[in-house]
């Protein structure tokens, strides 16, 4: 018998242990153009939160009593798709589960690029590709550049501040506790600045002091706001992610939202699944720039099915360095 | 002797009468290149609020003691350049006042559109720029698009209104009363929501059922907030001006900004400064929009120089429709 998280109850603001439930699930037997997956990877992302509420998005929300879903990396152990064989390892977004049945084109073998399993994931994954369409595209980001990036020990944040040193660019992050800043600074930051020492504002604008012309939006609240205060003229924002208020009933509140007039500051949020059709100049780079150590994937893996929402939970602790996986 | 409003304090928050005072003004000898001028027609704008705050800006900040400057249309009377004769009527920065010296090069004769000349500090001046290239190069905006603009009885915003009417989009318009709302009606406006009824998210919704794809904002505050709230997939926000902050301390409280990623939002502030070079554009096409009654020009005026602190303080009560002006 196969076993999933099941979504037991929606969470108004931090979610607990007992919004999640392990249950027995039996599988259907595997139809024409379909396959059995067993699990061997997991990925645990920030953006899980916003489908335990009920609110249309980019993403349907999980449903109550019903199974959760996300991305993983597992065995193909039955196939009757043309192309699949048991053995394949392949990308799906049948998670949260041990083993899954799903429709052989929701699933994609593993491009050969000399990488590990997990990493399609994390740096070779949507992780990665977040970091870099959101870095280079949506901020139109340059070499020389002064690039603040949020949440810069996250998986996100860590692919940004590579992707930036890569391109030449300068990179303050900011992380939480002195273990973070050591890690933000052994990619290649420039500058690192520990929110909990106190307020962002004062951190970044010494870390910065002729300002910024790029932000990556990983935090919101009081970082938005700082990224705000500090920018130089035409600085561009791209707004991927505002982990700071996802359990948060409370408006945003910021005190230099009018500087985008006098600095004609342009923000944009973006998916990073908008950019599917480009995977291809993805790969090639992080691909090359992996092989060459330019860039390097950090990973936090809890271990066992059993783990699934104490590591979800633990993104909003801060408790993950680089990607968080739960390895099967 | 010539008369001019000097800045004598600096307000905090909303500025009073005692903030100016009305000087006699020793105006230097005419120099070589240089004009002597009689203002007609002086503007009164929201910006010159900025320039009250003594803090760096896209304009420097007007100093205590010192005469204050805006936009003026006025008559040659003495003139050392080439180029100028006595009668010419000019646009200039020498505004407060009722006599200028200023040197020729910061003044142009205002261009044979046909137009009046209190026009050029309105619909065909900064203002009706403003509209034009925050409309349809900032936001981007096309025909079919569904278009929010925020204090639409205004000066910036009746153009916008206009404008985005001649160009097949469907338009909301927001405005506070009756008669202003009514006002924006007569432009086109398809839809009015007036803010003073109740929560402007609930007018926005109802006016606005399928959503926005722009926002035109000249309010900030919770017009903006409402924007995000109802803001389609792609939707592209012209930041122009954020009235309801110039004279509060208070941060902008955003409940709604998180949908800036879901939503795939673009928000970008200007100047309309920026767009000097293209001002070529923006006559041949409103010329013609006057011209054809596509666009009509509608002003507030106040008589004498003695009415512009009241003028000035009239456009943060809501007291004018259209383009505020001073008429000596």
């Amino acid at each position: 018998m196969a076993r999933a998280w099941h979504l037991k109850s929606r969470p108004s603001g931090m979610p607990t242990h007992d919004d999640f439930e392990l249950k027995e699930l039996s599988l259907p037997q595997v139809g024409d153009g379909q396959l059995r997956i067993r699990n061997r990877w997991l990925s645990v992302d920030p953006y899980m939160r916003g489908r335990m509420n009920d609110v249309k998005s980019y993403v349907p929300p999980f449903q109550l009593g019903e199974p959760m879903e996300g991305g993983a990396v597992g065995e193909v152990v039955e196939s009757k798709a043309e192309g699949f064989a048991p053995g394949d390892l392949v990308l799906h977004m049948g998670g949260w589960r041990d083993e899954a049945v799903v429709s052989a084109r929701a699933a994609n073998k593993l491009p050969d690029l000399g990488a590990q399993p997990q990493q399609f994931l994390g740096i070779l994954g949507t992780t990665g590709a977040t970091a870099y369409f959101g870095l280079l595209d949506v901020a139109e980001a340059k070499p020389g550049d002064v690039v603040f990036v949020s949440a810069a020990a996250g998986a996100v944040g860590s692919a940004v501040v590579q992707i930036a040193k890569a391109k030449e660019m300068t990179v303050v992050g900011s992380a939480g506790g002195p273990d973070k800043c050591e890690f933000v600074r052994s990619l290649g930051a420039d500058q690192v600045v520990d929110y909990r020492d106190g307020p962002i504002l004062k951190r970044l604008a010494a870390a910065a002091p002729d300002g910024i012309d790029v932000y990556f939006d990983n935090v919101g609240g009081d970082h938005l706001d700082a990224a705000l205060a500090l920018a130089r003229n035409n600085a561009r924002f791209a707004i991927c992610g505002m982990i700071d208020s996802y359990n948060k009933g409370e408006p945003t509140s910021l005190r230099f939202i009018m500087r985008m007039i006098a600095a004609r500051i342009r923000m944009r949020g973006f998916i990073v699944f908008d950019f599917q059709p480009r995977m291809g100049e993805f790969y090639r780079d992080m691909g090359q720039w992996l092989a060459s150590g330019a860039v390097k994937s950090r990973e936090t893996v809890a271990e066992g099915l059993d783990t699934m929402p104490d590591a979800f939970l633990g993104l909003f602790k801060g408790e993950n360095i680089g990607k968080m996986l739960v390895r099967l």
